[in-house]
């Protein structure tokens, strides 16, 4: 019942993937290799962490979430495994693991050690540590191996930069973190932040506040609460990144309280009693 | 040994599939989560429908196929759980298990019940119920749990329109539904009105019918008998629907007895003597 | 603890790959099927026989490689199972298993018989026989069936050409066989040919040696002995196919003991005094 899910920029069709999965079936016959994806733009830490924060503990303790975005393969960055909230994770220490680190919890780390010693070998290869050094890696900890007998004790991992936002008595401000697939904007805002709160604006642009994509019309903009617990910007069957021509970094901004203008929806008049507004907490 | 299909239109890269493969495994630990596809186009709850009817009843029974290409979320639209020919499948109530519904053969359906008394519990987000509400009710039927305990019977469930063919006695008149990746045009004509016909005629253009891909040249269409038993247009190493500018709508005309003049394939002069002609029943 | 990995050019969307699946998942109820691409170009046997030499014998013995990309399905093409090193491979007879046969390695190779007296039946369909035909043979590879029982032996199955390099005692000459996602460039020339040598010349440009991508600034060409053994140009955060203007076929000179003018970096000076350079010999 051990599981691994995999996160990489490999893509599938050279086969690199392939060899990775075959080394560890090879070690633990009866693993689940589950995908989480391997279409990330070459080197994209960032998408990666970001990803990584919507799924790592959503599964089971005991996962291992392999995560191999590495674009320093082969220098002198560490190997890194991570334990939190009983999940495991391995891959470089180059940020991919910021959300697990920067949530809260409790977490060890440990830097791959190899060689004399070492539970792990030195790689057979200074271009491929996916196959050679985070597999086995992560092969050990779903056989049930302790984390410390990984390497010695890492205290400060690599993080990546995360704008905190500002939380004042009657303005909050944040910003755009990421676009997802479907244009959706995510903010490093709460998505409680939005009840009772009619709008919110995007580099000063209103934006009404819903409950779920289908609270407006096509084409248009709103922000919700979204699965995650954030502010979300999103237009429905659409993409609110277009839409607004916002991404990473656009300020948004929630007045607490505010009940002055009536929103308008980006594209056209707001519909007058369009479902879910005035009670926008999320379900 | 519980098997889980997963088609959705999340892509992967974000972390959402992830995510509900997650809450899966975190319940039957041995799940086995396969991926059947994640790249449908937003919301394109046809081509889910299309896709489906070609693989749910490939699969042995017990298996449950989740399918999460959902616009509607979190409006009134419901969801629906269907039990047929001992597979379950599990997903939004708008259209994409319409050629289970259509297949002829019985099912039952009932209305994904939350809250008071209902086995699942209401979605934690009014955006993602393919983690919060769908992922949970197909558990509960890999688990074993009935079909009837995840809510009341639906009598009609949303169906997509479905076009049927004219099947007269000297002619049949169908169109093509869909086009899949190779640009292959799949119609609703059933594929044994190509026995002893010579040709087909796509909105009025003649396509000799052969049994498979190589029976003409590269470039050149051809009529046959597809392995789900439809008639198809294809072209070999190449696009019928580029090569035809034809698609989902286009009109094709099977006379039946049809001896009269040769056809003509597409693209150039028809090879006198090729192989797969004259006697064209599928195997 | 079965598995079975899966290569094909069907992408996913469609459906075709699970309908295949499902069959497999039919007769091993816990069979691990394990993706390895879909998304090969139609019909590129070439890569699909570059992807499977990466990855065919990282996996343990028992493994089956289920390979579909089949552009003459239907035909008499032959279809093919191999058993070499304890792992199985199973598809068309078309060159996709180039790599296993003229690995160096003892390998037996059976033609799929099917129809009377043999324990294939005659395929459903003629133009999917990944699912009617193929699959039904590596299912019964996975469950211990002998590859004998599954047709006659087959002598010569088909092979792609593959240009041997010229390796003489001052000279070595080789050339790109393929390029990968990333634009790395590989080449039919073994990796240990660039210990102590501290260029190569691609179509006659200078290319420095190292170790890892790493080993020269963000944008430069370096060669180096890839993860699986054999000579590699590539750049560095960039695609060397498309710095160098190069792919399969084009040249690649190494001067064994070169040591005259210095290497010089497309795209700017070189550095003088970089990492990885002087000892490039593979870890």
């Amino acid at each position: 019942m051990r599981r691994i899910t995999l996160l990489t920029d490999f893509g599938t069709a050279d086969g690199y993937l392939a060899s990775m999965k075959g080394v560890m079936a090879g070690i633990i016959p009866g693993v689940h290799l589950d995908d989480v994806a391997h279409d990330l733009d070459q080197g994209d830490v960032e998408s990666a962490a970001r990803a990584v924060g919507r799924y790592w503990n959503r599964w089971p303790r005991g996962t291992v979430h392999l995560v191999v975005v590495d674009p320093g393969v082969g220098t002198r960055r560490r190997g890194l495994a991570v334990e939190a909230e009983g999940r495991f994770l391995v891959g470089p220490d180059n940020g991919v693991f910021t959300e697990v680190l920067d949530g809260g919890g409790p977490w060890r780390a440990v830097e791959l050690a190899t060689g004399e010693g070492a539970i792990l070998s030195p790689p057979a290869s200074r271009t491929f540590h996916g196959r050679d050094l985070f597999a086995p890696a992560a092969v050990f900890l779903a056989r049930g191996g302790h984390l410390s007998r990984l390497g010695p004790s890492l205290a400060e991992p690599v993080r990546l930069h995360r704008e905190a936002p500002t939380l004042g008595q009657e303005m909050a401000e944040g910003q755009v973190m990421s676009a997802d697939r479907f244009g959706n904007l995510i903010t490093n805002l709460p998505g409680e932040l939005l009840e009772g709160v009619p709008q919110v604006e995007v580099e000063g642009t209103p934006v009404p506040v819903g409950q779920t994509y289908a609270d407006v019309e096509p084409g248009r903009t709103l922000a919700l609460a979204n699965s995650d617990g954030l502010l979300e910007v999103a237009a429905r069957d659409d993409s609110a990144a277009r839409v607004l021509g916002a991404g990473p970094g656009t300020v948004v901004r929630v007045r607490v309280g505010d009940g002055l203008s009536p929103p308008r929806a980006s594209g056209g008049p707001l519909p007058t009693d369009g479902p879910g507004r005035g009670n926008a907490a999320p379900a």
